[in-house]
């Protein structure tokens, strides 16, 4: 058999797009994950494609999101021939809805932005946003629209990675965890795991809120901590709205089969993924202010995730300064699905050792939390 | 193989309940469910033996519940002995609590009632109330404790019944529906079902809110429409009340595990089972006033069951006045739990030709509700 | 609110593919299920589309299956793109696999007859089958090929069906049941139900094994017995096939992200929906024959659900003798999923008055299995 | 708030009867897990306490075994009480079946030592066995009766440990994940987590086949390993055997309502918890040759579990050589649920510093499988 060329820790969203965009381009590659793959924060998301919805200033993140989301309609259609798997991309646009004065004017700023940065927004009155989505309350004050700021389904895109991937040749190693690093002469060349040693030239870290214990042994200080986002879900036979609805605190997100996600709070620094009655509280009384009718639908369930945050709110995403062919990919907050593909590619590239001019990745370093010293002998001090 | 001396239609609480203490006297039953045993309203009870709680006038349903309520202790054990089911019978008492001045003067009413008539019942101030339940709200104005209102779990209560009268001989035949009644010469003579015909002498209507079409083949008007209750439950390591508390629209009843049960909404006259949003919304509010820490414990799930009721709020017991053999027991309403061993105990009753002197049964005769008059040829008009 | 025109009675796959295509057409529908849309055996379904994999002679099931066959790659995009659910539909063809001398008789019989009607299929050696699907069985003696014959998801597809109907403005009404007709002057007028009286001009019966009593309120002699079939699925990273495998008793059908399906068992004569531990034996031996690498996939779970069964093995499709505006619409057996456009389309040109020429719908009659006299006064006798 | 004065790690049945027996003497401790408690192995088990069945010398595990199951039926009483669950506790003794003449040249060595030892063991006929279990196969040759051999319900056991700790006091932190040791001086001093430090005099690492990386980290050589192993249950009204029934790599064990539990497989050395279809077609195909009848009844569900093995079989109970207050109590295989009351006890003796002389545990040290030689400053080398 084939040699393994790269080992990818962690099975979530990220990981799972850097399986399949690795596999794509012939690398040999396994998909390690310590429970099952999409298990985690990847499987608890509503999906969105919001890379507009709330920038208000040109940055590194605004190109990477922007990057990213061009990326979507292709990669469904590879996914879907691949895999079988319908990842939901809807592209019905998103409605960041004004409920006060104050609110009006943050979403002013943002549409100010988005118009001179060139990108499609648009300030609908409340009468438009009703004309538009007639469920919605009178209560509003109007709301911005971005067309382009489309969703995905996103345990289905989670999953049609790592099948893709399977397809065209990675291996998936579920319930196998990641134990240490073996890092020699200024490299990685592989992990021990709880089912063996497995040698490859590059591994990366893809674990999300749980990649801490890896990037201490490699030296890096990349603080990653847990926040909770508790979500869930109505059913209705015709669909309450089309739009994705995006407001303070609560996020209503149409699926297929007359779905729609109520998402959700933010509770930080815990590992506990409990859902509890408060938090279903909160999220009803600001659902049922935005759209008075969902008390009539049908509940389905709730449930939530660890999305994993940086001190800086910017992933981290590169090779490690020290040990060669060690890379990070992790720390991305809420934006996973939205970011994956072009974090996946990303990746792939630095695997092929290309480096994509356009986009810049500076902002990004894992070393920017550090002010490390490598001594001779190349031990991080 | 013995012939089947009653067939009983409908396997909720009250027919399981039947089937055992028939069972349990050595006669030959049959219980037919359209579905699964218990798949209805027996399984979303909350299980509460209220027998005193609301109960404000001498009369024919509070000697039928205190009644019922005295055969639990032996029951709880026979059924553990036949089938090793435990159904939680609790016995730590029910909080009646206040919220209002008006609530003080008809607790008050209650609580006069049951000293009269000899039962146990005592007025808590809120600061009695407090250490007795150091959790609940310090703004309630006090409340009426009934230390005899236990409670069991209903989903294993049915299943126990049911599970016992196998155990002793019973057939239990799921996924069948009786399709009518075998009536002759002024007698049942057995049901025709989607599996099949069944002979029998005896046959016991006791489908709760799906008994209509087969009375109405009977000639009897026994209207009986459903009310939905929705409920929700949330978990916690330690549980956050001992007693059942209970008061407007709400009550918290403690099971075991750690698990409480957050009940009921009322919806009449449909049979649509949805759970929906607005329902869990209004429960989630009326528990918090009682129990403001309850915003902390762990979500688990939601459901809901329809209560079969009745014009006067009585169930349906009796024979049926023309067709011998054939008998009703259904209309329970909510209290279907707390009767459901003293309606079994009278069923079999009458199975062998015996009679309770001890409980008068007229307020709940099947025709009480018509003005039949059977001709010549025994055909109903 | 515009009167209703029609009342569809059964929200399986055949009553949502009838709400859909009369939708489409304008007509004012309300579809109803006593439980859940899509809660019987159309969710049970495995999905082929096996026009050809069984048929040795021409006649009118051979049209009627060609003829639905070809609606499947249309309805797939208008379905997605009312209701964004993928329907599943795959097109990497059915390998009927022989597994003796027998096998090979029957099955170069059919391939005759197919090649006479001028449809594609192809005998392939043992060799040329495991050349194509490398992880088959090196016991089997050959398999015909039928590229055409592809599949869907069942449960996405009726629900996509109903979900498309309520965008379209049809009503669905869950947990509603159809007590009876009402029949009056030579023509329905509409129904009776739990939840209250439904008027319209049309009726249509479409409630699978359980149309039975409706059909004997018009007088019709229908028998439909169901036959319970049970299956199981099993997944895997990478899929082990990419065709449908046929064979005796037991067919394994690959479903999107990994799922493979095994089906499936038949049991006649009982409403029992129960998945017993032979079932899946049995199953188990026969897959384990075609496939022995499948022993290595994981268990997912096991159903079952209820074919609707004729005595000649052909639905009844058309419109009641004497009543007039009175459609049935059952018995489809196990070719629900695949007749349900085409039947839904007859049934709308129906309610159309159109009549399509090219296909022939005398085999279905409604009233082929009795010898009805209608005498004056038009009542059936 | 009172300091903790235990950290215990895991929330298995062996953490949580640790936590429990020590809450009950007033010793503060928070109960650890990184999932939730009870998720795994304890969640699997059949339950079997089957402290005779297997064991053919006298030895330290059968004095462990006999002490602890002495311990059940006190401990069912008081955890009722404490939680309202009942565990289960069913003492109608376990037939060791001979399907063949080794078989019973192995059971008669087994029932000799237990005569010899005193403990009650019979020999029955086929026919005898037969009489007392109808449904058991006629090809069986004989089977040996334990009456002693109770059984309880597994994942009921661990609950109602942690539940009643929690009652008593006891800190349950789920989603906690043991990062390190604190050891400082000769001692353990507390604990790092995912969720912060914490402070204690005393830690016990009871994380069965995950307690790894701590021994590790503490010095100690204690190979666990895991040893997965798949179950099914399945349903009848009434049950199909009485007696637990054990034979080669399969038994048969009755729980309440019904239930049939199946188990169960053996695959070593990978923590690939997946049920895979060839696990289940061995159960089946072995229960089948016991109790032909349990083909009929309906199938429920699959799972797995993972049991922490050992180089000896025997588990790791006992203090660290070195650091005092460090405890572990790991690698109990398959008899965790039976060992875990005695397990519990010893620790809590050895918290207390006490020591029961009744029970030597030299053959479980911790250190019994190594040369561990403390250098001066105590660190081990």
């Amino acid at each position: 058999m084939k040699p393994i060329d790269a080992v990818i820790v962690g099975g979530g969203v990220i990981g799972s797009a850097i399986a399949y965009y690795m596999s794509a381009r012939g690398i040999k590659v396994v998909l390690l994950d310590r429970d099952r793959v999409g298990s985690q924060a990847s499987n608890a998301a509503a999906g969105m494609l919001a890379a507009q919805a709330e920038i208000t200033e040109a940055g590194p993140m605004f190109d990477l999101a922007l990057a990213s989301r061009t990326l979507f309609p292709q990669l469904s259609t590879d996914l879907k021939e691949l895999t079988g798997i319908d990842i939901g991309l809807k592209r019905r646009g998103l409605l960041r809805v004004a409920m006060s004065d104050v609110d009006v004017t943050d979403i002013q700023c943002t549409l100010d932005f988005q118009k001179k940065a060139g990108e499609q927004a648009e300030w609908l009155s409340m009468e438009q946003v009703r004309h538009k989505e007639p469920s919605i309350s009178s209560e509003i004050r109007g709301a911005m629209l971005i067309e382009e700021d489309s969703q995905v389904d996103a345990p289905e895109l989670c999953s049609a990675f790592a099948q893709a991937a399977a397809v065209l040749g990675a291996q998936i190693k579920e319930f196998t965890e990641v134990k240490s690093l073996l890092l020699a002469e200024g490299r990685v060349t592989g992990v021990i795991t709880s089912e063996g040693t497995i040698r490859a030239d590059q591994v990366i870290i893809a674990s999300g809120t749980w990649s801490g214990s890896l990037l201490t042994q490699a030296g890096l200080t990349c603080p990653i901590y847990p926040v909770k986002g508790e979500c869930f879900s109505v059913l209705s036979h015709a669909p309450l709205v089309q739009s994705t609805i995006f407001s303070h605190g609560c996020y209503l997100v149409p699926k297929k089969g007359g779905r729609l996600v109520v998402g959700a709070t933010t509770t930080s620094h815990s590992y506990d993924r409990k859902v509890t009655l408060g938090g279903i509280g909160n999220l009803l009384d600001a659902s049922k202010q935005l759209l008075p009718c969902i008390v009539d639908a049908e509940w389905e369930r709730a449930w939530s995730g660890l999305r994993p945050q940086t001190l800086d709110g910017l992933p981290y995403l590169g090779e490690h300064p020290y040990w060669k062919g060690l890379y990070v990919a992790a720390g991305h907050y809420r934006n996973g699905i939205l970011l994956s593909p072009m974090t996946g590619k990303i990746v792939a590239d630095w695997a092929e050792g290309k480096i994509d001019k356009n986009i810049s990745l500076d902002s990004y370093r894992v070393d920017r939390h550090e002010n490390v010293h490598f001594e001779k002998e190349g031990v991080p001090s």
